[in-house]
């Protein structure tokens, strides 16, 4: 495989999703930091030379640039075992990697961002009018996947996929914006700790 | 493959792109419709049996259910033309694919849904407020699109693709929410006539 450098933000779910795919597959992943709360992804030559979306993380692969967390994820993954090799399965693990950019992450990282990183102080009256409708669909999302999860080890088939990480990637650190409880959800907190125990795993401040 | 049972809502551009997926590829549907006006996806017998997500659409193959559109036309074209077979081409036909899901379909679908199938003046004050936001957002994205189709025939590649499909759904009905100009974006409307012409090509009424 060609050189990987990941253009991210440490802090973002986003990017670790990425940098935990690239650890328990053994790849090295050279990194460049990018200030989002400066910016720093908006600058004229981030949108020319990095991302014409204005947005982290991107992969880059030799010179070839891969936007999407979740694109990324399945670059560094595909054909290897965090991909099913079953058809059913391959499309119901992408199933929930769809979930999770539509369901989750415009949620329970939208709240964690706003809190924890922007501020409420800081937040617009439109964005601070969006968080009862966050919390409560962030809720939803988390119900969703403690009831699935129940009775099961991982989100699809026999062992950990890319599914597991996209979810756990902001699931884990969903109490930092202060609304949700995990404790509220004991069959996810089981699986967080399957997914931790992965051989290879790192942690997001790592 | 097993019989194929597609829960939707006809005049939904998610339902469309895996309508339009199994034409192209020439896999027979049979189709169950759900008013999602009348609340007909958030029953509790849909809800249990269905789509615990209270969502159209579900793409049924046999006993198993598949949510989320994009994976549905995964499972559908996995293995065929539609989805590419050199390894970066297919994670970014899936960039595409994410990047559709949470820059597209939240403005330019959200948009037309808001304003010509709920109406404007059955909107709540805060879906109100978000509008001139997701206005912007979607002429951002079709911007976007329009400025990486010029010069290329196909998002990813040098034939149709999955991609294709994902972004046609929402942009070639774009106008219907009564805010977007699709003559702002030649280029866009060049590559809609493209996928138009493809044979076996639905149309998103039919």
């Amino acid at each position: 495989m060609a050189e990987l450098i990941l253009h991210e933000y440490r802090a973002s779910g986003n990017c670790y999703k990425i940098r935990l795919t690239a650890a328990l597959l053994g790849l090295p992943l050279e990194r460049r930091e990018y200030d989002i709360l400066k910016g720093e992804t908006r600058t004229p030559g981030f949108l020319a030379g990095v991302n014409a979306n204005g947005r982290i993380p991107v992969l880059q692969i030799g010179e070839s640039l891969l936007p999407e967390s979740n694109a990324a994820c399945f670059y560094l993954a595909d054909g290897s075992p965090l991909v099913p090799a079953e058809r059913f399965d391959r499309a119901d693990m992408l199933r929930w990697m769809f979930w999770e950019q539509y369901n989750h992450e415009p949620n329970v990282a939208t709240i964690r961002f706003w809190l924890a990183f922007v501020g409420e102080a800081n937040l617009t009256d439109l964005q601070r009018a969006q968080i009862p409708a966050k919390q409560a669909a962030g809720e939803a999302a988390l119900k969703l996947m403690d009831e699935h999860i129940d009775g099961r080890d991982w989100f699809v088939g026999g062992s950990a996929t890319l599914a597991d990480i996209a979810l756990y990637a902001y699931t884990h650190v969903a109490e930092e914006g202060g609304g949700f409880r995990l404790a509220d959800y004991p069959n996810l907190e089981a699986w967080l700790g399957r997914v931790a125990a992965l051989p290879s795993y790192v942690a997001i401040d790592s």
